[in-house]
C-alpha cells in the first residue's frame, strides 16, 4: 500500500518550496509562480510559497524577483536545513550535488520535483525506493518533452489501458538539425555548426545527437507506460551523426522523412527499448513534428492511438511541467514515482534489439562497375534478407556512387549478418550506412 | 476552500461503483474494469469493484460479465440505496433519468462520474455545486474528445498557465463527414446517407452536423481552460449543413482544408466562444485531424502550444476516460469540478461574435453577366471591407457560376452588413456562403 501522504490537501498552509538552481529553467520557474500566484492558489485550495532559493553567482540578474527569499550558497545544505515542503532540483547532472540534493531531500522527508531526466534515468528506481520509504513524492513531468504533459497522460489519463507501443520525438537539437537538412538540403555539420551558434546545440552536442538524452526520456517513459523498474541500460542508442544530405533527399524521393525515434514496445521477447533515426512516412503525424517540438505517440488497448505535441525545452515549456507537479503536491494529488508503488512494478523480460524485426532503408557507397549488384544480391539472399528495391543512383563507370536499397521486414541479426558481408565487398567503399524504416 | 475529500488514498477497502446504463459505453467500462483490475489496484492502491449496474433490459448480451452484480431497475433508485462510493452516470439526455440520477447521487454524498457533455455543458454549474456541499466529486472526462486526457491536461498538466486560446476538431461525426467529401468530392447529403448507415451518424443527426455536440464540449472546456463558469449560451453555434463540394473543391485550390471547428479565446471584448466551420491551412496540423478523430490546440503563455489528438468516440476510448476518473476517485486524487473551488471562478466578460475579426471566405452564385462584380465591389467598400481576391470560376454568359472572394480581416458585423447587401443583388441568386479562415 502506499503510505499516507504528508501533504493534506485542505489545508490551507502555504506548500514551502525550495528551489535549488536558478538557470534558465530556476528563473522560469519562480517567474511563472509569481505570475500566477493567484491562480495557483486557486487550483491548489492554498498557495505556493518560495521559501528558499540556492545558485552560486547572487550577483547575477536573472529576470525575476529574489528580494526576501533566503538564498543557500550550497544545495545540500538547503536540501537539508530549510524549514520547506518540497525541494525542485533545477541543477543537472547525473551524479554530484543534483543528485546529492535529492536524496538528502528524501532522507529529510521533503518531496522533490525534478526536471532531472538523466538522474531519473539512471537513479530513478534508488530515488522511488527513497521516496517511498520516506512517505514523499518524487516528480518529474518536466524531465521528458517540456511542456506536454506526457507523464500524466500515461500515469493517469490513460492509466486505464495496456499500453502497446510508446515512441516520439523527444530531443529538440535533433529535430531541429533534421529539420534544417530536410529544408536546405544542407549537411549535418554545417546545419549543426549553426544550431551551436543560434544555441539550439551544446558545444558538447554529444549528449543530444548521440542520442543519449532520448533514450534518458526513453527510459522514463517505459517505466511508467508499462509499470516496469526504469532501466537505461537496456535502451539500444544510436544518434544522427551518420545522417547524410544525401539520405534525407533519398528518403524525401522513397515517401519518407528521417526523424530521431526513441521507441518502447512489447514485443514476444519482451519490452524493447531503442533510440535510432527512422524513415518515417511523409504524410504520417510524426513526419509533421518539426523543429524543436516534440511529439509522443501512445498506442493503446482501449483508447487505441493518441499523440501529444507541443514545445520540448525552454524555460516556458519546463516551468509549466515544473509547477503542474508543484501544484499536484500542493492538491495532494501526487502518485507513486513510476505509477505504482515500486513492489508492484513488473519485472518482465527486455528484448533486446537483435530481435526487431522491420524493414530498412541501406545507403552504400559502391564503385560504379560491373557485378557489383550481385554479389550485394548474394549477400542479401545467404542471410535470407528479401530486398524490396534496390536503386544505383547515377551512373559514372570507374567512380564512386550511392546504391540505395529497401529491404522487407527482417529480422534485425540477419540483416547486420548481410550488411557486414556487403560492406567487405572490395567495390563497396565505405561501411553501410542503415536506417530503420518505421511504419509509424 | 474546498472541502476535506471523503475518499481517503490510503484506504484499502474498494472503491465501490454504481453504473448506471449499459450501452456501448457502459459494457466497455465494465469491460476494461475487469480485464485490468489487477492494475487498476495497483495504480490506485485499491481496488475498483462494481457493485450495482442498473439498465431497462436484463436480457441483452452486452459483452460483458454481470453474473453476482446487483441490478437495479431504476437508476435513481440505484443513485440513492445502493451502497457505493461512486455512481457512473452512462445514460445520456440533458435531462431526465440522466440529471435525476447526478442529483440524487450527489445530494446522497457520492461522487459522480459521467460521459454526459450535453448534461455538463448545461446544468455543470449547479452540480459542481451539489457536489462541492456535499463534499464530492463531479468528473467528466469522457464528455470531451473520448480517448483524449484533455480535461486533465487543462486542469492539472498545464495548470499553471494562462490559457490563450484553445481550439480542435471535437465531433467525430462531422469530421468523418468533412474528410470523406474532401477525398471523395462528393456531397453532403449523399456523405451523411452514407455515415448513417455505417453508423457514424445518427438517424437524426441534427446534434452533429448542426454543431450542437461540439458546442457543448467547447462550453466545457473553456470553463476548465479560463476557470470560468460553464456557459453553453454564451456560443455561437453554426454547423455544417450548407458547405458544399464546390466549398472543399475550392477551398482545396486556395491551400486550404474545412474542418468544423470549436474555438475559444481571450479577446478585448471577453472570452469568446464559437463555433462554426473553418478554412484552415492544409500543411497544419489541424488540417490533418482526419476522419474519426478528434484534435485540440492548446496555446498557452508558459507552455506555448500544444496539441493533443485521439479517437474522439467510442467504447473503448470513452472508458478509457470513465475509468480515468474512477481512478482518480479512487486514489484520492480528483480535483474541484471546473479546476478552481465554484467561488474562485472568475465571471468575466462574454465576447458576442459580431466583435470577431477575421478572414473569411465567400462564395455567391451569381448570374454571368457584365457590371456584377462593380456591384459587389461597391458593397465591400461601403462595409469597409477589405478584399484580398476575387475569382469567377467559369465563364457562362447568362447562366449561374460560382464566384469566390477572401476577404482580409474584417470586424463580423461588417462583414455581414457587406454580405446582406451583396445577397440582394439581382444577378446573386443564392444567399452567400461565408466561411471564416482561421490561421490554426
Amino acid at each position: 500500500m502506499v503510505s499516507s501522504p504528508r501533504i493534506v490537501p485542505d489545508s490551507s498552509a502555504p506548500l514551502r518550496l525550495a528551489i535549488a538552481g536558478l538557470g534558465t529553467v530556476g528563473a522560469g520557474t519562480i517567474r511563472l509562480l509569481q505570475e500566477h500566484g493567484e491562480q495557483i492558489t486557486a487550483r491548489c485550495g492554498r498557495p505556493v510559497e518560495i521559501a528558499a532559493v540556492c545558485a552560486r553567482d547572487r550577483t547575477r540578474d536573472r529576470g525575476c524577483d529574489l528580494s526576501g527569499i533566503p538564498w543557500f550558497d550550497d544545495p545540500v545544505t538547503m536540501a537539508r536545513e530549510a524549514s520547506v515542503d518540497v525541494v525542485v532540483e533545477l541543477i543537472g547532472g547525473t551524479d554530484g550535488p543534483a543528485r546529492d540534493t535529492v536524496e538528502v531531500a528524501l532522507a529529510a522527508g521533503r518531496s522533490v520535483v525534478t526536471a532531472n531526466k538523466a538522474l531519473v534515468a539512471l537513479h530513478g528506481l534508488d530515488l522511488a525506493h527513497a521516496a517511498e520509504q520516506a512517505g514523499v513524492h518524487l516528480a518529474y513531468e518536466a524531465a521528458v518533452a517540456g511542456g506536454i504533459p506526457i507523464i500524466k497522460a500515461l500515469r493517469e489519463g490513460l492509466a486505464a489501458n495496456g499500453v502497446r507501443r510508446v515512441f516520439g520525438v523527444l530531443n529538440g537539437t535533433c529535430n531541429y538539425i533534421l529539420t534544417t537538412m530536410q529544408e536546405t538540403g544542407r549537411g549535418f555539420d554545417d546545419v549543426l555548426s549553426e544550431a551551436q551558434r543560434l544555441g539550439y546545440a551544446e558545444s558538447d552536442p554529444s549528449f543530444d545527437v548521440d542520442g543519449i538524452d532520448t533514450a534518458h526520456k526513453l527510459a522514463i517513459l517505459t517505466s511508467v507506460a508499462f509499470g516496469r523498474p526504469v532501466d537505461f541500460s537496456a535502451v539500444s542508442i544510436e544518434g544522427i551523426r551518420r545522417i547524410d544530405a544525401m539520405d534525407i533527399a533519398f528518403a524525401d524521393q522513397l515517401g519518407y522523412r528521417i526523424k530521431l525515434l526513441g521507441i518502447a514496445e512489447e514485443t514476444e521477447h519482451g519490452v524493447m527499448q531503442r533510440v535510432h533515426p527512422c524513415l518515417v512516412p511523409k504524410d504520417g503525424a510524426i513526419a509533421s513534428v518539426d523543429g524543436v517540438y516534440n511529439g509522443v505517440v501512445i498506442e493503446c488497448d482501449h483508447a487505441g492511438r493518441s499523440m501529444l505535441e507541443g514545445r520540448g525545452a525552454g524555460a516556458g515549456p519546463t516551468a509549466s511541467a515544473v509547477v503542474a507537479d508543484i501544484m499536484d503536491l500542493a492538491a495532494g494529488r501526487a502518485a507513486p514515482t513510476f505509477g505504482v508503488p515500486i513492489k508492484r512494478l513488473t519485472h518482465s523480460p527486455s528484448a533486446p534489439i537483435e530481435t526487431l524485426v522491420g524493414a530498412c532503408y541501406v545507403r552504400l557507397m559502391v564503385v560504379d562497375k560491373p557485378g557489383v549488384f550481385a554479389e550485394i544480391a548474394a549477400a542479401l539472399r545467404d542471410a535470407q534478407v528479401s530486398m524490396e528495391s534496390i536503386l544505383q543512383r547515377g551512373h559514372d563507370p570507374g567512380e564512386t556512387v550511392p546504391v540505395v536499397m529497401t529491404l522487407h521486414a527482417t529480422v534485425e541479426a540477419a540483416a547486420m549478418r548481410a550488411l557486414a558481408r556487403i560492406g567487405s565487398i572490395d567495390a563497396v567503399v565505405e561501411p553501410p550506412c542503415l536506417i530503420r524504416i518505421e511504419d509509424v
